[in-house]
């Protein structure tokens, strides 16, 4: 079996192969993937991590795109990963070749990489935040996060990056605004993009309307207008991400959005192994039979689950 | 402390007040939860569930109060379930007064209720299903539950009910191909909402290539057209409800769904409830250490959870 030390130095060199097979080994539990962790642990920190979440229809990808055209003409290293947490359902890999990202794909200096849910609960968010950490061991400057869905995960995962870029367009339905008000909180810049089309004023309005209805925050989301299709406005969006940075560095905010980030990690990181050494200890045999009862309606979940970890602590504390 | 038993009747009587406190308890995790869970079990299995899933803006809340006013008219207890991740960040309630239901709000054959996280991971889907099985109980025919973001959090909820709208609107853009894509194995029904506007073919189209590179299924999903807002179409889906209720029960359809739901139900709580132990054993001084350590970087986040975790062990066998 290939070992953390193996993938280790070719990682620190920034070698994509180790780079995507290491993501690898996080997505789907390889042994060894706690150790490389813990290898590379000392060597991350350094990376900008930027976050895109927003509307389905509104852009993100095209935006993610310019973003990383632009910081590459500077010289800088992109790592991109696109979290589509619906695509197990048809095999995954939809957004895998990216095709409009071909005139980007050949470039060294970027890494593109589809986040997709295994089936796990709550492993989507967990393997994502483990893949901004290799690439920033793996030397990317930035690396931006893109959602395709809008749900629970999603926003956990934007929530605890550096920067969170919401993005809305003009002419979006009645119920966008139940999500535009849930991800106000979370959002340290927001971009109007396809702002060519009727509405700006309208959805600008409505940003301000809801600004001015949220908590008081210390930073104040700049509104911007952009139309990524045409690279229009994309340095602005840059120059903000520079100034939240820059802010954040100022006002201690930093190391809270390295707290959200930890209680984050910890939480699914605790969740996903708790529940993998209390199926592993109950037996899978045990596991199913539990699953059958509730599904014929001979025993409730709160009944089995209890069953499952009662079962597991008499028999730890029975030195078995 | 009210008991399980206090709310018991009252909840098998359809008193929509015990029915309220009854899901706050599942939410918030009262102490009792489980044991009202444990009496009611037995009085379940009726109901008929629904889930409608889709992109923001494609009216689903529209459909949604449509259908039930629709199964109101024919003398059905109508249960209404609108699960909106995302509302934590703006305190929740979002969808709490729901403006629009207000001509049937007032009727006590509907209950209606936003479900939204408490930040507890995974913990809406699972006090989702919770709630559909207080609903069951409580005596109601239909239970809709409506989705407002579209995530895995959603897709797992509406994954598992008996028959699963996926509701699109025509001259949506992008990304929202993905979306489609992701969820076309979950579908039962596709309903072309808004489909007054121009480009309807154009998305019945795009349903039918993709229905036709998808796994080969034995129900074929029925593709219909509704305008919500002006109540047209809406007979139609209550139709192709009821006929793949009837396909279902024809094919042993409804035990497959209800092992989804058992297998769904058993890994959310056990997630949940195995994280809670191990918190509670580890003392959330030690947690909150760890955490720290974390955001820190001293620690990185699989030894935290390990440190946990064996902890837990190590304690559990040497009898504490």
């Amino acid at each position: 079996m290939e070992r953390a030390q193996d993938l280790f130095q070719p990682l620190l060199d920034g070698h994509p192969r180790a780079l995507a097979r290491a993501i690898s080994w996080m997505e789907n539990g390889h042994p060894e993937a706690r150790n490389l962790m813990a290898l590379l642990w000392p060597h991350m920190g350094r990376a900008v991590v930027v976050g895109l979440t927003g509307a389905p229809g509104a852009g993100k990808s095209t935006l993610t795109d310019q973003l990383a055209r632009s910081l590459r003409a500077e010289g800088q290293k992109v790592g991109i990963l696109a979290v589509d947490p619906t695509s197990p359902f048809s095999g995954g890999a939809i957004l895998g070749d990216r095709i409009r990202m071909n005139h980007i794909a050949d470039d060294p200096g970027i890494f593109i990489r589809s986040m997709a849910t295994r089936g796990a609960l709550g492993g989507l968010a967990r393997a994502t935040q483990d893949a901004i950490d290799l690439l920033d061991a793996a030397g990317y400057d930035v690396v931006l996060v893109e959602t395709v869905g809008v749900g629970q995960d999603e926003v956990d995962v934007v929530s605890c990056v550096q920067t969170c870029i919401v993005v809305l367009i003009p002419g979006m339905g009645d119920d966008i605004q139940a999500i535009k008000a849930g991800i106000m909180e979370v959002a340290d810049i927001f971009v109007i993009n396809k702002a060519d089309r009727d509405g700006v004023e309208k959805v600008e309005r409505e940003i301000e309307g809801m600004k001015s209805l949220s908590t008081l925050r210390p930073w104040d989301p700049p509104v911007l207008r952009t139309v990524a299709a045409h690279g229009q406005g994309i340095q602005e969006v840059l120059g903000q991400i520079r100034e939240h940075g820059g802010w954040l560095r100022e006002h201690g905010g930093l190391a809270a959005k390295a707290m959200e980030r930890a209680k984050l990690r910890f939480a699914s990181l605790l969740a996903e192994e708790a529940s993998r050494r209390a199926r592993a200890r109950a037996g899978s045999g045990r596991v199913d039979e539990l699953i059958h009862a509730i599904a014929d309606r001979h025993l409730d979940p709160y009944a089995a689950v209890a069953a499952v970890l009662d079962a597991n602590e008499s028999s730890s504390a029975s030195g078995r």
